[in-house]
């Protein structure tokens, strides 16, 4: 992704490793500040991944190799370190399956940087086909609505819904994106508004309750990353994108998911069947340290929400763009 | 509406005149403090209006009246007290129809107290009757949606949203209310859930974005309030509204707006008549003092969106519950 530093524009990504240290952006202090900070020892990447310094579940994943390839490089207790990188975060799938891949490399006597690099290399290219596939749908003259963040800051690089827009970006398409905040976290807000603006893509944040409003005055497509897709193309993501699946259907507005093919979940039937993470209160009632909640009122916060599979117009992913009805095909 | 003080619960209304003073709860420290002020001078009053210490079209009416009341009183030119009092704020109609009125009753030597608490208690009386007809929607059990603030902080007493719910509670049903928080000035939030905890309404306050998950989980009426209703029954309402209406229509679930009759405006034919007032930006960009949003990233805050009437199942008015195909009838 582009970022604009004090010398000018820079190309970088979420994480990386360089001169013996795993660099990454410090995700917490944007969108007010880019900072990138380095770590020379495993302990200080599990941190990093534990405290959010760096989020989204492909790029902790690919945090997690480079942390892990700190521990070969060091001589450290490989399994010693692989309970510490897996300690850092509860749930995050990627975060397991990249650190037991690291694992099984150093064993096997693999290169333990080129290793790590290929992990990540290999979901940037799974992004850069997604946006190759996605941008195709972006014509001159569109307004183009996407919700919370699924952006390179998420992915290592390119990011999953914002890759069909980078890509129609570089391709010299004219177009407009409407971000919406996505209340509580603000993500849509501080991170994807922040992305458009480093990479000089023509947008505004709108707040998530003005969707339909711009929805019915004309948008021409809604592009969505996804955090689970069931068997039947049933998906969760993050809360506020089921009601813009409804209100595209209303208006006829194409509306697409981005995903790479390992977000499909064929053990999973259908939406029903995914259960739905409720986040604390606060995330709702207060901004950093101040209430803005009246005292005693309790506030819900899911923090997803579960979209049907008729809504869906396609899934962008690595493999092409398919059809609900088309996704038993991609099985793997 | 009941508020809880320090020695107990009390009834109060948003403004009111009491030993010679106007007074009135100062909305611009809730929810957070509950602080009564009053004014002497009706050059005060004015000022209370235009830094909107109290707002709401009909509470900036019974104020002014309150204001105008305190000039006759110490025999201040009445014409030169109305032009001060009308400069307050630029769109409120309610301001220049409660000036004129009070202008009116002075010069016809009417008891300014009377007649400002006369104009004051005809507000409340609509919203009573609007509460005795919307009640009888609430059934036992029911989860009754509403979004932003059709209160009694706005409409001196009762509320017109509002009005039905509490009604529904001081006839004993037992109910939950979801309050949407209504980004980006979040009076959902701040004054609907502060009003339905200080009467111990059981509620919840929901990001705007969660709405549709609640409507499809299973959500039994939405009432709102309304700004402005054309004569075919579209209408205009905070930011977030139509959505919830769309929602509603995909899931079934009844569409209720509440207004008085004064709300219908016969002379705008149609919602594509109405025109969207778009706001600044910063109130989605800032909290407070404090940028939340990118430097450099623009923001769109259109303050209100259109429902058409389609999605109406009906508008609860001081003369009954009307379709939108019956609104003629009531035309004064």
């Amino acid at each position: 992704m582009k970022v604009r530093t004090e010398s000018g524009t820079k190309d970088v990504r979420a994480v990386w490793f360089e001169d013996g240290k795993t660099v990454m952006i410090d995700q917490r202090r944007l969108p007010h500040e880019l900072i990138f900070v380095s770590f020379d020892r495993y302990e200080d990447v599990a941190e990093s991944i534990r405290n959010m310094t760096t989020r989204g579940a492909p790029s902790i994943g690919a945090t997690a190799a480079y942390g892990m390839c700190l521990a070969a490089l060091s001589g450290a207790d490989i399994d010693e370190a692989a309970k510490v990188m897996k300690a850092a975060r509860p749930t995050a799938n990627d975060l397991f399956y990249a650190t037991d891949y690291m694992v099984e490399k150093v064993k096997a006597g693999a290169d333990p940087i080129k290793s790590a690099d290929g992990y990540a290399q290999s979901m940037v290219d799974k992004c850069t086909l997604i946006g190759n596939y996605g941008a195709e749908l972006i014509k001159d003259g569109f307004k183009v609505m996407t919700h919370c963040n699924a952006g390179a800051l998420a992915t290592v690089d390119v990011g999953t819904a914002l890759a069909p827009i980078r890509r129609a970006f570089a391709d010299g398409k004219k177009f407009f994106v409407y971000a919406s905040e996505t209340r509580p976290r603000l993500q849509g807000m501080q991170l994807t508004a922040w992305e458009l603006n480093q990479e000089g893509i023509d947008h505004a944040i709108i707040p998530d309750g003005s969707s339909g409003h711009y929805i019915r005055e004309g948008v021409d497509m809604i592009i969505v990353g996804a955090d689970r897709i069931a068997a039947n193309g049933d998906f969760a993501n993050k809360i506020g994108t089921f009601e813009k699946a409804v209100l595209a259907k209303e208006f006829g507005v194409p509306f697409y998911v981005a995903a790479p093919i390992s977000t499909f979940d064929f053990n999973t039937k259908t939406g029903e069947d995914i259960v739905i993470e409720n986040r604390s209160e606060e995330e709702v009632t207060m901004v950093g340290d101040i209430r803005i909640a009246p005292v005693g009122s309790p506030a819900l916060n899911p923090a997803f929400d579960m979209t049907p599979a008729k809504y869906v117009t396609g899934f962008i992913t690595e493999k092409g763009i398919l059809k609900p009805n088309e996704i038993e095909k991609v099985k793997e």
